[in-house]
């Protein structure tokens, strides 16, 4: 077969695909655009580039060799933009840490992922402190400090941040590496066992920022993100890497701004300040900003706003874009590196009402390029596309994780038949939006008909005293399952609607038939609130468990 | 090494990066979206598809086998576009036939590429006629045919395309293949010694496609592609593939109008009646095109026209912002598949005057993402960014030809040190706007100095009675060299304006200041015609060899 490859010259240069390519042969070289963090950092494209060779200095300097694992736990900064890049530039691993898990799930992955040195912000000390003593694997402890504080009794620090960086040299020649060489490993937070590892190649970060940026760069007006916007993440950088958008933001070269800690207000005071233009963040971030007062008081107008994690419903994107937010959804997960699809709308759709948009807007939307995703049924054939037949979502592209770190058998699982099994349930329509109805592990099955949970939350949701719902199979002899909601009103409303009004309410919609029947076997049960996982997901489990 | 690199789960998919997937896995899925071939042929998306599948099992029926080569000899098609999907993913080589080349040379590539099957346009029979017999490894002939031609004496056809496309079935498996598997092959027609032939791969040519709409995507307004675009090529698809566009506009779904042979007329009116907004040429043609009749009647505004090939002059360019078209440079070369830089404005530049612009425009601009694109001096020294210091431009990239096509000797000079040698000249501005101001083979050095042909020859076409003008460097005793102006005179001028005028008007630049001194010791000669090579550029070879 080799005769079939292009022959190559020895001198000629076989160029790999890396992370630092992006940095230093970017859409557009701007050296001075700014990097903001919060009220604390303005710098600049020229900064970062030289605070990264001081960086990369700085973690050879304290003995971090190529493969060794530097794991991170700060808030959104320009600091963390820094090391998404520095350490797999130097050919070593970037643990992006959860710190929404709890301390315990914090010792399990830094010791699971053999961490050599670990970052931590100062305000994650009181959790250093749970597990102090513990940690075995750790060499090197970094602090970093938005408060000037510069040593602690908590972590034997060899130095802070900005101190080690600034006595550390600005120039590095960064090595060229094998583009399948690890670039970073954090941990999915899944509803059962222990957390698991993912991690992703140079190769594949590249490919995901250049696949994405293919669907977010080529349409003119709405889900675009282009070279005069102003980017800032709401969904965290230890998650999927804010979802690959640092990376693709500074290709672009464009104005970034990075908030720490997600508060509402901060949030909302950056995005005016700043000429916020593109964000992405869970629906509950979303619902948070919009409920806050300084929401009626800047213009919202033209803010781009990626919503995933969890479905975005109808009521939330109407009012979004009432308030002209360009929202749309965005599906993947963490072993996706993690954008799989993008709700994009044709020009056509956009001259639709709100309502009537917020139907596509809300959907997952369509494959990006080079995403080969597929919905098949049991038996690994694909199911037609009528918005009806629901099957498993299943899927290939150059940038999935290619396994779970040191988990043999949960990786095959995973990838079990050539395709990466997201665990999704979804149906299609005829363009090709997917719709995801359901994780297959959820699946409530009445009567031998599947029913989606999701759809029946979205259906509760609509009753206007509901502040927040969950849907769950409940065993039952009759019906194998029935759907139980947990609903939780709003509290201006705590007293006055019963549980028989909410099961009304969603009868009505199987009566006119927007619904399948078997949802008139719904049972409503008021609860004070709804668990969540660590990434604000409404924990099933926990549920489950608790009122089953 | 080997522990750096990401474990692969046995059943995980590893994606190689392929041509089909250009095709299968889209930006846009927009299976009736329109693709339209003169007043010919008017099919979608969706038959695209069908007709790919139907083009492979008639290849793959006719014994074409993974590593043949497949030889085209047609005008801009929709066939061309079908066989620049097809030959690659069924593991064959596209050789792309540059049919302005003379008889003799065509039958030097055919031979040299070793084509196992040649499809041949009917218009090309008489170049056929010249060289029957004198083909050796042909083992298969198509005829194509626009006016039902079916048979024909001169080839030993074994069918016309369309018919023999009507009886293959329209299913197909396309097999995944190693991305690095040879996909193209065509030959530069360099200005010394026979063709010599470059070679791209799967993984290069989907590289290309996502760094090029890396940058055509992320503008909002200006030199941009997007989605919904009409796109035309007027840079034939037999040279560099239409500088890859028709596999993006593939990517993007969208409406794509295949001019055939490039005559004004039907090019203006293709670009009226199809609503064509995105196309590429090189100077001489879009000169033609503003000076047809047709020009002044149909609307041109907001056509983006990248220009490439040869220097766009700032005559042509603030002409062309006249009418509306939004004119922009792109620099690269066979060698490099082809596109390395475009001349992007950003929005304040975009508010200068046209004059201005045209200054920014005429560049050959910034280099694409993962483009390490370096302007050096002999000891392979980077230059300053000063608009003034003028070096070689030498280049990194994913997609550059990774030697020419059993040619050793030639691979390694275009590869020694590890870099791409373009044999062009350059200076860089503080912007990093490359202007290309020579071929290194034709700079003219006087008194030591380097002097821009280029630069001359804008200068020289400034004046209102010079139609053409091509700048070489005349043997002077005591200057090394001087520059030599051969003039072409617009025809109302002939009688009118002498040498000597000319001289005058070019040392007025120079009096100015605008320019380097050196251009005073030009001499200028009125010629009747300026040669040109086979793909419209100035043949300064033959030019040397006549009038030195």
């Amino acid at each position: 077969m080799s005769d079939l490859l292009i022959p190559r010259t020895a001198s000629a240069y076989n160029y790999p695909l890396l992370i630092k390519n992006l940095l230093l042969y970017p859409v557009v070289d701007n050296p001075d655009q700014e990097i903001v963090y919060r009220d604390l950092y303005r710098g600049n494209y020229r900064q970062l580039r030289e605070r990264v060779k001081r960086l990369a200095n700085m973690l050879t300097g304290l003995g971090v060799k190529p493969g060794q694992t530097v794991a991170v736990m700060d808030w959104d900064s320009h600091r963390y933009l820094e090391l998404f890049f520095a350490v797999p530039m130097i050919g070593a691993v970037l643990h992006t840490i959860n710190v929404r898990l709890s301390a315990e799930q914090i010792l399990y992955t830094i010791d699971h992922a053999e961490d050599d040195v670990l970052l931590v912000n100062s305000e994650f000390l009181p959790i250093m402190e749970q597990i102090r003593g513990r940690i075995d694997n750790v060499r090197t402890y970094i602090l970093i400090s938005d408060d000037g504080m510069t040593e602690c009794s908590t972590i034997p620090a060899c130095g802070e941040y900005e101190q080690l960086l600034a006595q550390a040299s600005p120039e590095f020649e960064f090595p060229d590496l094998d583009e399948n060489t690890r670039a970073t490993t954090f941990y999915t937070t899944g509803t059962t066992g222990m957390p698991k590892g993912v991690y992703f190649s140079h190769r594949q970060l590249v490919l995901h920022s250049l696949g994405l940026l293919a669907t977010l760069g080529s349409s003119t007006s709405h889900a675009c993100l282009h070279r005069d916007d102003v980017y800032m993440p709401i969904t965290p950088m230890f998650h999927v890497h804010a979802w690959g958008v640092p990376y693709i933001a500074t290709m672009l070269g464009v104005k970034q701004v990075y908030p720490g800690r997600y508060l509402p207000e901060t949030l909302l005071e950056l995005k005016e300040k700043e000429g916020v233009s593109f964000s992405h963040c869970v629906p509950t971030i979303l619902h948070m900003l919009l409920k806050h007062p300084l929401a009626e008081k800047i213009d919202l107008r033209g803010w781009k706003l990626i919503i995933g994690g969890a479905a975005l419903s109808r009521n939330l994107c109407v009012e979004s874009l009432r308030l002209g937010i360009d929202v749309f959804t965005g599906y993947g997960m963490s072993e996706t590196c993690p954008i799989l699809t993008i709700s994009k709308l044709t020009p056509e759709m956009l001259e639709l009402s709100h309502a009537e948009q917020a139907e596509i807007r809300c959907k997952t939307g369509l494959a990006l390029a080079l995403v080969d995703l597929r919905v098949v049924d049991s038996n690994f054939n694909e199911l037609p596309r009528d918005g009806v037949s629901a099957g498993n979502v299943v899927v290939r592209s150059p940038w999935l994780s290619q396994g779970y770190l040191k988990d043999h058998k949960a990786s095959e699982r995973l990838w079990e038949g050539g395709y990466l099994h997201t665990g999704d349930v979804a149906v299609r329509d005829e363009l090709g939006y997917l719709k995801i109805t359901d994780r297959s592990k959820d699946v409530i099955k009445v009567a031998g008909e599947w029913v989606s949970s999701l759809e029946l939350e979205d259906i509760v949701a609509h009753h206007p005293a509901v502040a927040e719902v969950a849907v769950i199979g409940k065993p039952d002899e009759k019906w194998g399952e029935r759907p139980l909601a947990l609903v939780v009103l709003k509290p201006t409303e705590g007293t006055k609607v019963t549980d028989k009004e909410i099961a009304h309410h969603v009868r009505e919609y199987a009566d006119k038939g927007v619904v399948s029947k078997q949802v008139v076997l719904v049972k409503v049960k008021l609860v004070p609130s709804i668990d969540k996982t660590s990434v604000g997901k409404i924990n099933k489990v926990a549920l489950r468990e608790k009122y089953l």
